[in-house]
């Protein structure tokens, strides 16, 4: 079976995979200071935008992705109250950290404006919350804005970037790791979109061993699935500056006054169980 | 991006989406009686087998697949002795089945014999028991298989089909659960793929319903990654003719003399967590 020009494709050159979706029409394309953005109406899965060639998301599954970016480690927090969000153009983790009553104060620092703004026009139910006024859109370096923060004054770092190659390779590295532990408070957690279990697992060793390098006292992955990204199975990685992770505050969850469609208590449980290669994965790295 | 000659591409027209492999070489290719069998070389996945242009397992990812096939069931069941596998022609699934030393008779029922004698060739690993004492190996039709089984004859039924389009279409029926239940001894379970949540949620609702209307006490549903097949995210459902199908024996999981490569305790538990738009979904169907 061959694909006609009515599909977008993106191929993942290290897994040897490659995944299409049908397309309508291509809405957008510009290339920014940054990088080239473009924006497709699809057959099935809404609007979707691409980056470099790669899938940022669609309008009918970036629900997974963007619930697990947020609510796993804002309900392991006992209270968190200031969150940064690095990266997250397109508002949609942003929109999801504001449903969280609890906050007082988001920071979104991402690099490329166009971002935001093309998002506005053509995924606006993400943007729906970025009038909130406890919400501060800031636009540039991440690196810098983290290296500039007070020490102890962020209770969650939210790491909502592209892969580790290109603008967002320095979003992976013990001293960028070094410098959220430093201002994050006691009980503060960074959560990073940490890709594919079964095609990435260099990379998340990479990420944890440099995690716990830089100090944090423990580390745990969340997996899940995302259709649109490369195996359809992706993972975040949390980090506790001193927390377990491994508890959270299910009735919170059950009493929370605000939708989910992927995420609630057995999912938050379920995201945390490890694949026996995974463990292996890790303990190999380790010896 | 466009895909040259060097890739196998499955299209899911239903979902909009295409998954591809890049693939080195046809290893083989037929026409049996039933369908139309290509064995590839992929560049990154092992070697693949494709029936009428679906992609049924790569080398690399079926153990997933194979698993949560197998392993759920047979630790949800107090003593599993006796297990019928309708379709599983690949053996992966027997394979699994037979680790359990409870086990002490597996009945495979495979419709298209070309399958195991290409599984046998291409995939040497899934077929290693094959031999086994334990295990029957017949070539005909399940629904008839089961039809003319004994009651109360059978503690697990495993159906390891194809999509509930062509020649497995029957196997999704409340006829055919029907004759299942009859057949399984009071505290059996049949469990069978139960394809995509994201994209086949109807199919999904339809077999659940008609699995409860056969007279199964209880219905699960369990979720996990398939690169491989549309969406990335596959599922199974268990139906239970007595049992509830939410505890498993744990500790048997624990002290298991074999080798898993993704099931473990954590996983069993987190394949049972509902995610919240399914719930919702299931509530709809019943409504």
């Amino acid at each position: 079976m061959t694909l006609d020009d009515n599909w977008f494709t993106e191929i993942c050159e290290e897994g040897g995979t490659a995944f299409s979706l049908q397309i309508k029409a291509k809405l957008h394309e510009e290339r920014t200071a940054y990088q080239r953005i473009a924006i497709y109406e699809t057959a099935q899965f809404g609007n979707l935008m691409v980056i470099d060639g790669f899938v940022m998301l669609s309008q009918r599954d970036n629900f997974f992705y963007h619930e697990m970016l947020a609510h796993p480690a804002l309900f392991t927090h006992p209270r968190p109250r200031r969150v940064l969000i690095i990266g997250g153009g397109d508002c949609g983790t942003l929109r999801e950290v504001l449903k969280h009553q609890d906050v007082e104060h988001v920071v979104q620092v991402e690099i490329d404006e166009r971002v935001t703004r093309l998002a506005e026009e053509y995924f606006p139910e993400l943007c729906e919350s970025n009038g909130d006024p406890r919400a501060q859109l800031h636009f540039g370096d991440g690196i810098q804005w983290v290296a500039e923060a007070a020490d102890g004054s962020v209770d969650i770092i939210i790491v909502d970037s592209t892969d580790p190659i290109g603008p967002a390779e320095g979003l992976f590295t013990e001293p960028f790791y070094r410098q959220c532990r430093r201002i994050l408070t006691p009980e503060g957690i960074l959560v990073q979109q940490s890709e594919s279990p079964l095609l990435h697992m260099d990379i998340i060793a990479a990420m944890r061993n440099a995690m716990t390098a830089a100090g944090f006292h423990s580390v745990q992955t969340l997996h899940f699935p995302q259709c649109v990204y490369p195996s359809g199975w992706w993972s975040a990685t949390m980090a506790g500056k001193a927390l377990d992770l491994t508890s959270f505050r299910e009735d919170a969850i059950m009493k929370k006054d605000f939708a989910t469609r992927y995420y609630n208590p057995a999912i938050h449980r379920a995201s945390l169980a490890c694949p026996t290669f995974f463990e292996a994965a890790l303990e190999q790295v380790q010896e």
